[in-house]
Formats: C-alpha cells, structure tokens, sequence
C-alpha cells in the first residue's frame, strides 16, 4: 500500500458525544493543501488510551503525515502525549524549557500554575517540542513508523498558530522537495470572492510556484498568497513582490494581514492618531460597541455607545430633531445624519457614527424593505451619509452593518475615499447609493 | 473485541479538501446518545472506492449500528451504494417505488429528471428504502457482518429529517427492546454541571428506562431528561412526570425548554408583562443590547442601551454624581446603583440594569481584580445590587455578564428571588456577594 499524503486526527470525548462541531479538521486539511499534501482521511476518537493507540499506529503506517490535535491539556482526560510515548515505545521526558514557559505563561497571565500542569512540559523521548505562545500547552513533533507526526492542541487559536509558525515550515523542510513556502493572509472587505478571482487571477497565472486562494469568513473574505522558492530569502521577496501586487489592485479593500479583526484595526488606529469614537446605534443594536469591546484599552477611544432603538431615545439622547422622524421616518437619511452629529457633539467624541435601518424579519416597506440601512459618519470635516440594501436574514444584516460601520472609521482614519462607490459588490448584497 | 455502539461516518472529497465543515457528524452522535448509544469513531473518506469499503468492512464488524452519510447523489463521484452492494456482497437492485418517489419529487420541484437520478432508486439487494421527502436521494438501511448500517445523504436538511423520521425507530425497535423513547431539553443557568447532576441523580437511579444527560453551553447548562417506556403515551407521561420533578428541584435555574436562549426568554415575558427595560452597560460593553437586539420585535421593549464605557459618559448620561466616582471608584456599588437609576429615570422604562467591572486583562488591583462585577437592576420596588467575582478571560467575562444581567430581568419579571445566595455555585467562577 503506497502512504497517503496526510492523515487527520482529532481526540476528545466532547468530539464523540456531539457536542462541539469539530471546525478544525477541516481548516487543517485546507492548510495542508497549500503544500500540495491530501489527506486521505479524518478520524475521530475519544480520550481512551487504546483508540489513540490504534489510530496513531495505522496512521503513522500509512500516511506521511499525521497532525493530531486535542488531548494535550493539563486534565486527567488528557492523554495524548503518554498515549503516543507508550505506541511509540518511547519514555516521557521533562522538557526544562517548556516548563520555564508554562511557567512564564502564568505569570504574564497573573495566574498561579495548578501542579499538573507540569505534565505539559512531558514529551515523549526524541520529539521536537513545538512553541504555544497563546496556551499553556506545547506542541511536538515525532518521527515514527516513516511518518512525520505533529502534536497540537485542540484549542483553535493555538492550534491555527502553532500550525502556521511551527508545523507548516518543517513539514515544507522535511518534504518540500528542499524548497521553501512562505504564505500571507489579507483579510478583505468589500468585494466578492469571485470578484477577488478575478480581479488577482492574472498575477499567478503561468506560475507553478505562486497561487491565490479565497475563502469567505462572512462578512470578509479572505485571500490567501503562497509562493514557494528554493531560499528562504527568494521565498520570501517574492511573497512580498506577490503582496505588492495584490494591494496595488485592492489596497484599500484589505483590513488587515494575519488573524486580526476590523475591531482591533479600528482600536489600533484610533489609538495610533490619538482619535475618539462614539456611537449611535438603531439597527445594529449594540453589536458595534460590544466587537469594540472585545478589544482590551477600548476605553481609552470609545467615549459613548448609545443603542437607541426607540424614536425617544434618538430625541432625548441624540438630540435628533423630532420633527425630522416624523418626516422622514427613523430609518432616513436626515434622521441618521442628526444621530452621528448628535451623538458626536453629546459625548465630544472626534468622530460620531449612526446605524439607522431595517432588520427585520418585519417591519419593511415598498419604499424601505427589510435590510434597508442608512449609515452616517460625522466628524470635524462633515458629515458622510450613504444608504445600503442589504440582503440577508437579521443576523448577518447586523454583522454586515457592523462591518460596514467599522470600516467606514478604518477609511476616514487611513483617509481612504467613503463614497457610494465604495462597496460596488459587496458579495451582490450590498449596493451604495448617496 | 466487544462492539462499540456506533460509529459514524461521512464521506466526499470536500470534507478531505477542507472546502467545508462537517457538522453532520456531531448532529448525527448527539442524537445517537439520546438512544444510549455511544459513538466510539468518526471517519471521514473521500468519494474513494477504496477507501469507503475499506471503512465500511472496519465498521460493520466494529460498532453495532453505522451511520454514513453522503454519496448517495446522482453524479459520477457519488458511489457509496454500489460500494456498500460490493463490500457486502450483494447485487444493486432497482427499487420501483423509489423510483416512482424521485420522478414525482421532480414534478413537484418542476423540474425534469436527468437519466442519472435514476440511479439513485438503485440498492444493494436485501436493503430497506428510507424515504426522502426533502431531496432526490432515498436513503436505506442495511444488516451486515451483525451491523445496522444506515446510508443518507449528505444534505444536512435531509439528514436531520432521515435520521428523526427514518433511522432513530428503527435503531429503537431493532435495539432499544421494542419501546418508544421521549425526551426534553431544558436549558439553566447559574449552576454547574456537577452540581446539577448531584441534586438530580437520584431521581433516575435504579430506572433503566429513565436518562438525565448534561453538556456545558457556555455559560448555560443544558440538562436532557430521556425516558423509554411501552407506548408512546405512557412515555410522554412518564416524560412530562420526570421533567415535573426536575423543575421541582431546580425550577428557577431552569431557563427555558428547548432552544430558546436568555435573549428571547426575556423578550417574551417583557411582551407578556407589558414592561421597558433600558440598559447602562460598562463592562459588558453593548453585548446585552445586541443579544436583545438579535430578537426580532425588539424595539418594542428596549427602550435604551447606553454603553457607558468612559467615566464623563457615565456622569453625562446617566446622571452618576461625579464625586461618586471620585469617592468610590467607577467599578463600585454606589455606581452601579447610580447607574441603573440613572438609566431608568432618563429612559422612563419600567427596568434599569447595569453593569460595571474589570474585563481584564488589564486594569485589575487588589481589591478590585480582573472579573470584579457590579450589577444592578432599578424598578419601581428599589434597587439590588450585587458584587460577582468572575474568573474567565476578557470574552467570556462578557458572555458571563450580560447572562447574570438578562437572567436578573428574568428572575424580576417572574417573581423570583435575586440575591447574593442566587449563584451560590456559579461554576465556581462567579460567588455573589452583597
């Protein structure tokens, strides 16, 4: 039987009994794809010495590598690490560095370290430990059976982490052929992934060493640059000529490289140009201010929040003129206008932004159907105001409105245009008009 | 080896590729579980003859009932039947009345029927049609090698439908000794999982017919009552008794029966009731007014949200007195209470909650750590207010906040008690105090 490129394998009890959707099987067979590796199988077991056993012995037979994740935490239900020491017939040894981490993680974290988390810093004889910046829990690799195997936690940041800086390169090193792969992540906002294609197809055309892949984390999408050298060096000019050229075509739709969130773009910049915020939210209903939160020293930008989901709060808190609601109605251009202006003047806040729309599932017109949204920024220059046509179910209306005031703020911050223009396919359901 | 009781697998080259999450698979070994079966192994393979013979032979001599879903579809790839047909031995059979069943699916749908979808009223000889109301592709059942394998597509709307309506019976009256099984979902919070199990053990012991399971939602808790009995009155009888005697012990913890979150549970009774809630939200940063807002209708109840983050907005807004910030700090007792007042007042609703903490990481002092809550909630009775210790990281902090907030409103509207003693075992991460 000739080996398989890669197996998959995922360990948990909460895997068995369903309670947890397992998301990161699939996000590791995509990233192997990108070393042109398949894997020919995902296999999950429970927290049970003789399942692990068996599943890391056909897996190292029969597949050149083997990314195991879970089990590796500090509980009595994990049991990876002495399962895979026992299968291999290695013994498990104390890794002085990985306890200093473990140990210095908990101190950066200001927690004291539970004694069993010692045996975290346990590897079996021989393996390569694997860095976790983000957990207490190390990776390693081991060499078995002809298979390279990688040991990763099951917590997704880490593992997503450990994946990309520690396991990637030295499978590119192990298998690569003796070439290098180096890859960016450009988190985009604005277009379609079709429309993505098309617009970058070309720059990779013809170049068996280079490659674009898309993906959608709605409401963004993601493009994925890889390219491939013989040098660390090559590889790595040549992914930053590839990035060039990407961001020439669609600079100003590029959120950020890596994992980061328009929240934490946003709360960087603000911070970064000694900039205030404040907020007046109707449809999106505190979800703007709650992802700004998420961010750790939000207090320092984010003056005021202010969910004013009924007309009385637009006039009391806002200062929206009554008149303008019974006029044009709350979901309007002037009454949106009045709330960033209001809520910006309130709080002193040097930009005011206002979410003003239909959510639905009720409560659409002829004149203004469900996912109807007038979005407004205010700030010391004026004040921007453009209607969107949204198209989904409540939920995703809230995101994307949430997206699109956000990024609003990263264009006037980065003094990018915001015009009706901005978003002229936004994934079909989303068309500006002034 | 003794047979484990399930093991389910799932097949086609998108789940191996990564191109998407396989959720079927914890959907298929939740519902499993509710019959007491245990899956011991997930597998995913790709549309490989090969490899899903190779795992239909390992499974059927291994687990006691196969679940596997995709494959089934009328395309050059789907060829899960006729590998099921070789690995087993038997020949593919053309089955009439599916077939007549796909043709009037099509004249339903208004469509005409490809010659190839006639290959899916094809089954290995011996094997029962499972019927497929929502798609082209029956599904069937098969007994081999002391195996129950049930085949249903990968669609998850098709299999959630097959799996209920087509395979659960059969699983039960070929397994489950002839009885009908009835079961109950009921979210609580405010309590942790092994404390729940302690105060409701006993109700089920000694009855081999009477189940109670438990699974963590964060921050929720989610108790399953599972009863089996003759008939299907006598099982929902015995149903309604059981779930009777929980509530009796741990009625006010008990949240909601079935899906339905806090968000909506809260929504309801403030319709029910008549009654405005306005919020003043510091350290949950907008997440309550936007998982209130996440429920159509809505705009009815919430009569204001203000996100309150900075000091001056908090003595703007909602009126706190700035020496009590100055005396007592903005994460304190007199402000929260400041707070709720201040909101209800200037909102005129019927309800004022706030709240106002450490989110962590930063900012925590001795006296005051990371996870410090004060939450508060006015109406025209007075106002409580109670201190929390919270011990999670920044986002689950959040959750943990605005659930204590809307299960305060709950609890209020319902008549029940709120007291420091509310949460006495608040997953050992939350102890109030007064």
């Amino acid at each position: 039987m000739t080996r398989a490129g890669a197996w998959v394998v995922t360990i948990g009890d909460e895997l068995l009994r369903g309670e947890i959707v397992d998301s990161n099987k699939s996000f590791l067979s995509e990233r192997l794809l990108q070393l042109e590796l398949e894997t020919a199988r995902h296999v999950s077991v429970p927290d049970d010495a003789a399942a692990i056993e068996e599943v890391l012995r056909d897996a190292s037979r029969r597949a050149r590598v083997v990314l195991v994740s879970g089990g590796l935490g500090p509980t009595r239900d994990d049991i990876t690490t002495e399962v895979a020491a026992k299968t291999f017939g290695r013994s498990l040894v104390r890794d002085p560095r990985a306890l200093a981490e473990i140990q210095a993680f908990f101190a950066q974290v200001g927690r004291e370290m539970a004694p069993n988390n010692a045996k975290q810093a346990d590897f079996p004889e021989g393996a390569d430990v694997l860095a976790n910046p983000l957990g207490t829990a190390p990776g390693f690799m081991l060499e078995a059976e002809g298979a390279l195997l990688f040991f990763m936690p099951g917590v997704p940041r880490e593992l997503y982490r450990m994946l990309d800086h520690e396991v990637l390169p030295r499978i590119q090193a192990r298998l690569g052929g003796g070439g290098v792969v180096r890859s960016a992540l450009l988190r985009t906002f604005g277009m379609g992934e079709s429309n993505l294609d098309h617009m970058l197809a070309d720059l990779v055309r013809g170049d068996p060493d280079a490659q674009l892949g898309f993906r959608t984390q709605f409401p963004d999408n993601l493009v994925r640059v890889v390219v491939r050298a013989r040098e660390a060096v090559a590889a790595e000019a040549k992914l930053a000529a590839l990035v060039g050229q990407v961001r020439a075509r669609i600079g100003d739709l590029v959120i950020a490289e890596g994992e980061e969130g328009l929240e934490q773009v946003v709360g960087r910049l603000l911070v970064e140009r000694g900039r205030t915020l404040a907020l007046a939210e109707s449809c999106s209903g505190g979800l703007i201010a709650s992802r700004l939160t998420d961010v750790p020293g939000s207090s320092r930008y984010l003056l005021a929040g202010l969910v004013t989901y009924s007309n009385a709060s637009k006039v009391r808190e806002l200062g929206v003129p009554r008149e303008l609601i019974e006029q044009h109605g709350a979901v309007s251009e002037p009454v949106a206008r009045a709330m960033a202006e209001g809520v910006r003047r309130a709080s002193g806040a040097d930009l005011g932004v206002a979410t003003t729309g239909v959510a639905g599932p009720d409560g659409g017109s002829a004149e203004k159907p469900v996912g109807t949204l007038w979005l407004a920024l205010a700030d010391a220059e004026g004040t921007v105001c453009y209607r969107y046509q949204l198209m989904n179910e409540r939920w995703r209306n809230k995101q994307m409105t949430s997206e699109l005031a956000l990024d609003w703020v990263r264009r006037r911050l980065l003094g990018l245009p915001i015009t009706d223009r901005t978003f002229p396919r936004l994934r079909g359901d989303a068309g500006g008009r002034g």
